[in-house]
């Protein structure tokens, strides 16, 4: 791996010098802001994750805020999930579109209050889509990027680790739902959420310093649930079927190719920019599809791979792992609605071409289930 | 330094491999895309740039193109530069503005022909900003990322190298315009331009596998001139007073807070939407100001900066290095105009604090004149 040079334009947070404490091995950049990658290994991160605690430093995903008159306007003409009957105490995985139904961002919206959204963005920087559109519409909004930015609480001991901090009240959270708990005569936003299938919390920091307090309270009150620092898991992500914008998908792609049509409500009366162009795809049908697929023959993650059907190359692998937990390899990849509809009708099977050789592969819907793959834990 | 995890979603470019067989050891990420910061080391690539010729891979300085009727109009929105004149071999600077006069990113811009530009972008989604507006204002212009980015070639043995390859008219491009010249039955659109004041050109490569032939040519005929890799070296950049997006000026600064002044022409008829709030800041005056300082008794790389008068801080740096000509200590930083004008009135002094003790600092206008400032050069 080579190294990476950091400057002012790669953000740090208020957590790096902590990260920095802690021995983070490796860095991405993600909204101009690093983002830890791995501590320990990516395989002892993952085992980790999965039977403790870890708190995170997702403030690269930064929150843009959209605040005034026309601001539930404005972000409904952006997505094409409908938020009219959205609450002032709910989270939205959120699409974002522009006016050929192409992905530009899928953030985490969290509606603040009637004038109010945050969209916690992935890695494209809708502020500037976002005051693009609020300029030309002369709509009465603000737009602005607040330093806002979550940690995440991740892992089946983060209820345990968060009631000992804000209170057994965290346990009435649900799911994408979020309260304003009090924090040293603070109030942060919890929300049950974040980027693992592990379950956990997110807490929206918008004060560095009680962060910082937040994040050392964790630690210690933690020590006994084994607490440590992680961050979003390859290998957790790929098994959850949890996609990346960037990675996965990008501006080529509309969301009914990346199987994010529950997302999307072409059928409701809403005013969003892609729904005219979301609705014809819908008719003519997509040419592509983003499928998991699994190699249970391969043993060691391939540097090369290619997808073949008949020695034709029938699609692109986005990411792809060796599963920790079914010792098989999982990939994400976008492949050829024809193809996917060949293979379901013939016995023909598709094969994974790498440097190690060839090797068979079988498709699976996302999320992967792996009980009906006929997969089992190799994990105890 | 930590290590960088490499992904999609941190794009390669055509010459990505070319780098990594020629050692490079560093990287930042840029426009979502790798860029090379550090060959051997800065001080060497640094004394490489400056005696001879070096290629650089600059394909993270993404084209936004925005073509149609309404192409120029766009434009022109974006920018406070008076583009009206702008003909068709011309290359720009261009800081592009909000209606706060806030700084978006500062491309260079290419006038392509009178319904096509290229935005060659520094590190911000321009593309988001530019489709959001002209959706907004329903204007007649398509706004794309081709697939295009330069190759920079660079250095006091550009000319001859590059003479080599494309024939002598390339010496008779002018700075900041451009040609087409052929290349093996294509032509590319070759500029005098780059970042960095040791002259040179830059070619925007349309088609990656004949990119990497001319990469390779130019290393071919070049061997005899000691031809290298290379990147944007950040002590050649200080030293020239070369500006840098995300790190010396962000979306909170006014071009006429960074020392732009000269690329806004604010007494010109013309329809941009910076225009009013830059005139009004005109008026008003600036609160803060880009500009350089000089501390010769620093001999050895800080790692924390202060900047004190009278014990109180008064302002920031925002990029910093040893300068390898002049063996002193050179910054740019962010100053209140007040503490300017006391500083150029009294006969105060401003004190660089660092780890390593207090050191006497002086301000400069930016770029550096270090003829003025009595500095006379350390190399050969
Ligand atoms: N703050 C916050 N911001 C974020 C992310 C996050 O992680 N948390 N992650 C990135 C956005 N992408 C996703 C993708 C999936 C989910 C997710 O959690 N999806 C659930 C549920 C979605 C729903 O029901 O609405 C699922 O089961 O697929 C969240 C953010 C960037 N911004
Ligand atoms: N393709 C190309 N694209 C770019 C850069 C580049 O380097 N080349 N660099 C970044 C943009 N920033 C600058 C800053 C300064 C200059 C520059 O060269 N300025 C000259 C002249 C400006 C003028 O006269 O218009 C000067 O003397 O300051 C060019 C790009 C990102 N995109």
């Amino acid at each position: 791996m080579p190294q990476l040079s950091i400057s002012r334009r790669t953000r740090s947070t208020p957590f790096t010098s902590r990260l920095s404490d802690a021995g983070v091995k490796a860095y991405t950049v993600y909204n101009h802001t690093l983002l830890a990658t791995v501590f320990r290994s990516l395989e002892e991160d993952y085992h980790h994750l999965c039977s403790f605690v870890q708190v995170w430093d997702v403030s690269c995903e930064r929150q843009i805020q959209i605040q005034g008159n026309d601001a539930n306007k404005l972000v409904q003409w952006m997505t094409p999930r409908d938020i009219s009957k959205a609450q002032s105490d709910q989270c939205f995985y959120l699409p974002l579109c522009d006016q050929h139904g192409k992905l530009m961002n899928d953030p985490v919206g969290i509606k603040i209050d009637e004038q109010t959204w945050w969209l916690s963005i992935s890695d494209s920087d809708i502020l500037l889509w976002a005051k693009g559109l609020a300029y030309g519409k002369d709509l009465d909004v603000t737009v602005t990027e607040p330093d806002v930015g979550p940690i995440a609480i991740q892992g089946p001991l983060a209820d345990t680790l968060m009631a000992r901090v804000f209170g057994d009240v965290v346990n009435d959270i649900r799911f994408f739902r979020y309260k304003r708990l009090p924090y040293q005569g603070h109030e942060f936003i919890v929300a049950r959420s974040g980027w693992s299938k592990q379950g956990g919390y997110e807490v929206y920091i918008d004060d560095a310093s009680l962060g910082q307090a937040l994040w050392d309270e964790l630690f210690e009150k933690g020590e006994d649930l084994h607490v440590g620092p992680g961050s979003p898991n390859l290998i957790e992500r790929i098994e959850s079927g949890l996609m990346s914008f960037g990675n996965d998908m990008d501006y080529r792609h509309t969301p009914l190719e990346c199987g994010l049509d529950k997302f999307c409500n072409l059928d409701s009366d809403i005013d969003s920019m892609s729904l005219p162009a979301l609705r014809a795809q819908r008719e003519s049908g997509i040419e592509q599809r983003l499928v998991g697929i699994v190699a249970e023959d391969i043993t060691h993650q391939p540097n090369t791979v290619q997808l073949m059907v008949d020695d034709q190359e029938v699609g692109e692998v986005t990411s792809h792992i060796m599963s920790a937990k079914y010792f098989a390899w999982i990939a994400f990849a976008f492949i050829d609605q024809k193809t996917l509809y060949d293979l379901s009708d013939s016995q023909k099977t598709l094969t994974i071409r790498t440097e190690q050789g060839d090797f068979e592969g079988r498709i699976s819907e996302l999320p992967f289930n792996f009980d009906q793959l006929g997969l089992t834990s190799k994990t105890a």
